[in-house]
């Protein structure tokens, strides 16, 4: 069984959550739109969203023989048992589930921080506005967010989000720990010590195997200022 | 079996696209906060929230025995089967989720025209910034939502979005629909002739009859201020 992926291939981005389950399971994959070389890969991508009866609003989407799922979230519950990175119970994927819908809602908070009045507008053209949120969201919003999941966590014994086995969830909260160290390395400097639990995750994840060895390869994409974790100083404490 | 809705009592807000489903369904459920006076309603609701190992991060969750369903397409998902709103294979159901992430979406961008800088603040607080985030979201967003919306309907033969059958999606799609004629009356009246599949699906939903019931019913909490889809004249064209 081989996944295809499609996602922007110079960007991290939301696909990220989607290739750390991929890599850390060793899953058969092909990232579409990057081994397709850079131009004709955004349109083969963009080609499959203007076609068929159920076309994704937006990648990412991964395609398996003739199924289309897209939506992060989506992917990430549909991939979870495959990859063994889910348990099996309904229960247990529902609240899964509900832990990573929150992880993408976090996600939408940290794109808003740069683009505060439309993903339409360079940042260039809301900068002002930028620096608004960007206070807001060091002060209550990044503090909320990362307490809950540090609560969760210690809930469930602190090592994983779910309890003793790795889930995608926890991938994700990795992510999440990378890329706001990369986006505000100050305020990270100051806050991440409040939430020990998950820095911890985000360091038991980094050394699992395969995500050290994707980590290490070309196939991670560097943190830049195209993605969701964007490193603008005037917008760090 | 009872199901007990923990929502904010007095905005619709996300826990409407839940409550319409209960409520076309027919089904035996609890408003818990409205039903237990306004200021005990609340703190009933927050209260769960603080206890136990794996509280909702936010409003609307669902309790039914002693499962609690938090994130309201997590929610849908969960219920679309019981309350025979989805299709029930797994390919279907998938796909209605997907829809229904996508109207998630939505309902952020559409909060966050109010909200751009931070919904820590007040909207009195941030006008300026509304008022082009308004711009943005009439011109670019909203038709891309709504036309996207619109091509999913027709292509699955315009009944509804999961073709000849009623899902939890199309009663989202409706409440869509009439928060946008209520927040954005002029662009609503200028713009709604593109979409003439989605207005008309939402007419086919307000008359369904446990709709059209609940509607009248003082159930129904009116839209206002408080809520995502709010009227500020200024923000409209």
């Amino acid at each position: 069984m081989q996944y295809e992926l499609f996602y922007w291939p110079s960007i991290q981005g939301r696909g990220e959550f989607v290739r750390l389950a991929l890599e850390d399971a060793g899953a058969d994959y092909i990232d579409v739109a990057r081994e397709s070389g850079p131009a004709q890969g955004i349109e083969v991508m963009v080609a499959l969203m203007d076609q068929g009866d159920r076309p994704p609003f937006a990648p990412p989407f991964l395609r398996v023989d003739d199924l289309i799922v897209a939506q992060t979230a989506n992917i990430l519950f549909f991939l979870g048992p495959a990859l063994d990175l889910v348990p099996t119970g309904e229960t247990e994927r529902l609240w899964a589930h509900q832990l990573q819908l929150t992880v993408t809602d976090f996600v939408a908070e940290i794109h808003n921080v740069h683009h505060p009045l439309s993903a339409e507008l360079y940042y260039e053209d809301q900068t002002a506005a930028a620096a608004e949120a960007a206070t807001c969201f060091l002060e209550a919003r990044m503090p909320r967010f990362m307490g809950y999941f540090e609560s969760v966590l210690q809930a469930a014994g602190g090592h994983y989000l779910l309890g003793e086995s790795l889930s995608y969830v926890d991938l994700s909260i990795f992510q999440l720990i990378a890329g706001l160290r990369y986006a505000f390395p100050n305020a990270m400097a100051r806050d991440e010590g409040l939430y020990p639990g998950v820095v911890a995750l985000h360091d038991r994840v980094a050394l699992r195997p395969n995500i050290a060895a994707y980590l290490a390869s070309k196939r991670r994409i560097a943190f830049n200022e195209e993605g969701i974790f964007r490193h603008y100083p005037e917008l760090d404490i």
